[in-house]
């Protein structure tokens, strides 16, 4: 019988950041060691952070992460921890191409001990990564103290054939695959059952270790798993923190004793953490300590308000409300309101005046005048951020960014927009979850990711209530002119959002939509809204390319990057 | 002896806009008709238009494309040019995956007669064809009137093997080429290379039929061309034009006879007028007539606006002066001078008042005064382009953009950038050519591109002076506080601009920059200020992805896109 204890390290990493992350690997390996691990893995390219983009088609920085990668082996081995195997994720060369490599390495005996390189690419959706590596051609597989572990990396598992499918002809005791796989929402079980599987393809059980964090616009939401050959989960970690999950592999048993598993959040709570964790951590990254953003009174600035609160505590968010001619009552007190819930800075900048002064000399009308009083908000907001260092965030969210229903540089300014990804009536759903977990005792900074204190419950909220009921419930409205409502220029939301839902996140057709029931005037005002926004989801202005390396289509890095050579 | 006459019809299409697309191509067939041709040759993708980006995964565009191929295969019969050889590019589908495909087909005999499937997929660069085809896996030769024709697509002729090196193992009497080239500095010679190694690879002449236009931030230039075995070039069509070559080929000589040569535009021309069909194309794609832009005095503004000037006639160019309490007499007059020579309307909009009611409540100092000036700028540029239905134009240089020395929803605002690719030292250069070329009587719009009109020299400049010499020659400022200089941020742009052309242009890593001599404080002062500028050349703001599908990292669409199912 030979037992081997797995640690699976769901760690936090930044992109470009060698230093940092090299010192969050030394941290989990101590900790893994301590609790007896003989093995310690981390997820798929644990130095570098991922997704690095075109900062591995630099070569400065591929050497720089090879030396890191020395320097950690030497370093685990003068700690003492020369027995354990470090299975870290970084990038690598090609050599007869010099092109960069996605490859997994094993830290042992204060060397850099053996290699595997990423055999499936991903080019769709978020990934691009046929475009930057060389594909690796080979399958791995590990002698640990007698135990066979293959290992794979991330969409070698997705995919038939290839890596996975020599080890399973080979032969294996366990199936290691490190991964830097985003959050989606319903994706926890897309993987378990793809784990599942692999695992009864190679006959042994598969290892998931997955990445948490944000890093730009993508979430990772960790959830390590180690699944049984008969789909047994036998160990899960927490979503959307950093931990060390533990699994003991018995290669003389027929089937593996279940550890710990974590519990799954509702939907509602899953989707508001992922949205809180890309803010906290795209602020942690590119270090900002504190947010400013307009507060309208309106649902979409109260949830962001109410993320950010989450994210880095009251104190650190700047409200401002900047009412104009068009703005109700109803409305100020909102905003008011929101703002000492969570206990928010709160300023309160009238735009009427600004509006007179721009209109004595432009004297504009419909919507150009519409515009402009957006636009002066959006330059009110960008000089809180640039005078008090604060990071804008913009609080469209996806329904009204898929239609263009908002003004570029107004409404839509910022550097980051916590829910651009969330339909309008999500938002709806997210804002009453928030406050039935308030009325629960979930004050503000009183999420899991937080903190991670035993008990942390954060802030109370006043009455229990985060949001105000009237955001809520009001109809929407961008108070641009008298009576305005959303619905006079778009389908209602519970409408709209079906008809974005199925157009844009399921990516059906126009024959698809109709065969769906949505009638053929919807379908098509839908269509070409989204269509035509293109431009303005975008913002920056195009310009012709005339020289053979140009920004933009060409140059494609992270904005988060903490790489200084 | 076979004699067979090949019309090479270099053409301008849109993307998505089918029926625009396919009125051209039967158009140009007429003309090649006419002309005794027994085969017309279109650029990649001339019927869906090119680079068609994740449009292509759209089955309804797939199905319209392929429908449209086949109204126009009976048109072309109907009009009495069945017999005509007709060789477009379209999107197909690879009915095994249900993914696209770039697809050359022949129309003849009123029906879609062949097909051929582009084998080499470019996915580096601003091209993304891996990400969006299926590769195609045959060769194909055709025998028309027996002359035995090999195609291939653009990227097949740009790597060793594949469908070339199958034709050249079968033998043809020429190989056709249908390309999709975007514009590069200098690449007429890269191609004329290329081509002249392939002719000699399958030992017959190439004929190379290109796109021509703008198409978002691509510029096509055309420059089609037909090449010997023993590289003598044989026809070349103009550049930045649309064009219909002749090339009558000799099945029995072992030499074909050369017909016409275009003569190449000087370099400074060349990169001028790629800028100026950029502009005027994406205005005429999207439904623009005119353009506003702020007029500062500076050189950037007065090339910029010349530009337009050109694409569009100075009458559809609106020059705004917006002074502030730091703006030059100087500068005011320089604005006034360019849009009088020009022949462009100009309004004069002071932001004092709008900064001093700004300021009144804000009190801001530093750089976000300096910023707040630049964003009221921006609303007033944009409220001219809301009121007006105008393009508003930026008219950030490259060097500006890649340091992030503009302000973001400041002077970067806009929907085009004609000069965003153009280095600040590039900047003087063009801005002298077209003063020389005024002087020697080229006129406002007296482009071959514009009108292509036998003769057409363009509205005369006063005294042949295009843009004010004071603009060019004096040091370049932002004038946002009383005697700032460029210099005092920047290296002096003689020295940074060969920074940027090294690491920009020709991707030297650092190593690389020291030993090209740079000293360690310019490049650690350059590439630090380039990788931060990261989020700034973006603009939009990022926001954490939690659906299957979402905007931005997952769904590339082009902006110009006239597809309306």
């Amino acid at each position: 019988m030979t037992q081997l204890r797995f640690a699976l390290a769901q760690i936090d990493t930044c992109v470009g950041d060698l230093d940092g992350n090299a010192e969050r690997i030394m941290r989990y390996a101590r900790l893994a060691a301590h609790q007896g691990a003989g093995v310690v893995a981390f997820p798929e390219m644990t130095l570098t952070g991922y997704p690095i983009e075109d900062l591995a088609l630099r070569a400065t920085f591929r050497r720089a992460a090879w030396d890191k990668a020395n320097w950690l082996a030497t370093e685990l081995e003068a700690d003492g921890l020369g027995d354990l195997y470090v299975v870290v994720g970084t990038v690598g060369t090609d050599h007869a191409s010099d092109r960069p490599r996605n490859r997994l390495v094993v830290l042992h005996d204060g060397t850099v001990w053996a290699g595997y390189d990423k055999h499936f690419l991903p080019n769709y959706g978020v990934f691009d990564e046929f475009r930057i590596f060389a594909a690796g051609d080979k399958a791995t597989v590990l002698d640990i103290d007698g135990v066979r572990v293959g290992v794979a990396i991330c969409e070698d598992i997705w995919q038939d054939g290839g890596p996975v499918a020599r080890i399973a002809r080979e032969g294996v005791d366990v199936l290691l695959t490190i991964n830097g796989s985003p959050y989606e929402e319903g994706k926890t079980h897309t993987r378990l059952d793809l784990a599942s599987r692999r695992a009864a393809e190679v006959n042994a059980p598969l290892i998931y270790v997955n990445q948490v964090g944000g890093q730009d616009d993508l979430v990772f939401d960790g959830g390590s798993f180690v699944v049984d050959t008969d789909g047994t989960l036998l160990e899960r970690s927490p979503m959307f923190v950093e931990h060390l999950g533990i699994f003991d592999l018995d290669t003389s048993a027929a089937h593996q004793t279940p550890g710990v598993i974590a519990a799954q959040p509702d939907p509602d709570e899953e989707v508001y953490t992922a949205c809180v964790l890309g803010l906290k951590d795209y602020m942690a990254k590119n270090r900002f300590s504190g947010v400013c953003l307009g507060l309208s009174g309106g649902i979409d600035s109260a949830l962001v308000a109410a993320m950010a609160a989450d994210a880095v505590g009251g104190s650190n968010v700047h409200g401002i409300s900047m009412p104009s001619m068009y703005s109700s009552d109803g409305s100020k007190d909102d905003a008011a309101d929101l703002a000492a819930n969570i206990g928010a800075h709160y300023d309160v900048q009238p735009i009427e005046p600004l509006f007179n002064a721009f209109q004595s000399q432009l004297s504009l009308e419909g919507v150009a005048a519409e515009n402009l009083q957006a636009r002066i908000r959006g330059v009110i907001v960008m000089a809180y951020s640039n005078s008090k260092g604060l990071l804008a965030v913009a609080t469209g969210n996806k329904s009204e960014l898929a239609c263009g229903y908002s003004t570029i540089y107004g409404d839509a300014v910022g550097g980051y927009a916590p829910i651009k990804d969330l339909l309008k009536t999500r938002v709806w759903e997210l804002a009453r979850w928030r406050n039935r977990a308030a009325a629960a005792g979930m004050g503000v900074g009183g999420l899991s990711i937080v903190g991670n204190e035993e008990g942390n419950a954060g802030v109370p909220v006043p009455d229990g209530v985060m949001i105000p009921i009237n955001s809520i419930l009001k109809p929407p409205s961008a108070e641009l002119r008298p009576g305005q409502k959303d619905s006079d220029s778009l389908p209602e939301y519970e409408l709209l959002d079906r008809v974005l839902a199925a157009y844009i996140e399921h990516a059906h057709g126009r024959a698809d939509l109709l065969a769906d029931g949505f009638d053929v005037h919807t379908v098509d005002t839908v269509m070409r809204l989204v269509d035509r926004a293109e431009w303005k989801r975008r913002q920056y202005p195009l310009g012709p390319k005339v020289t053979a390396l140009a920004f933009g289509r060409d140059r494609r890095l992270p904005v988060t990057n903490a790489f200084r050579e």
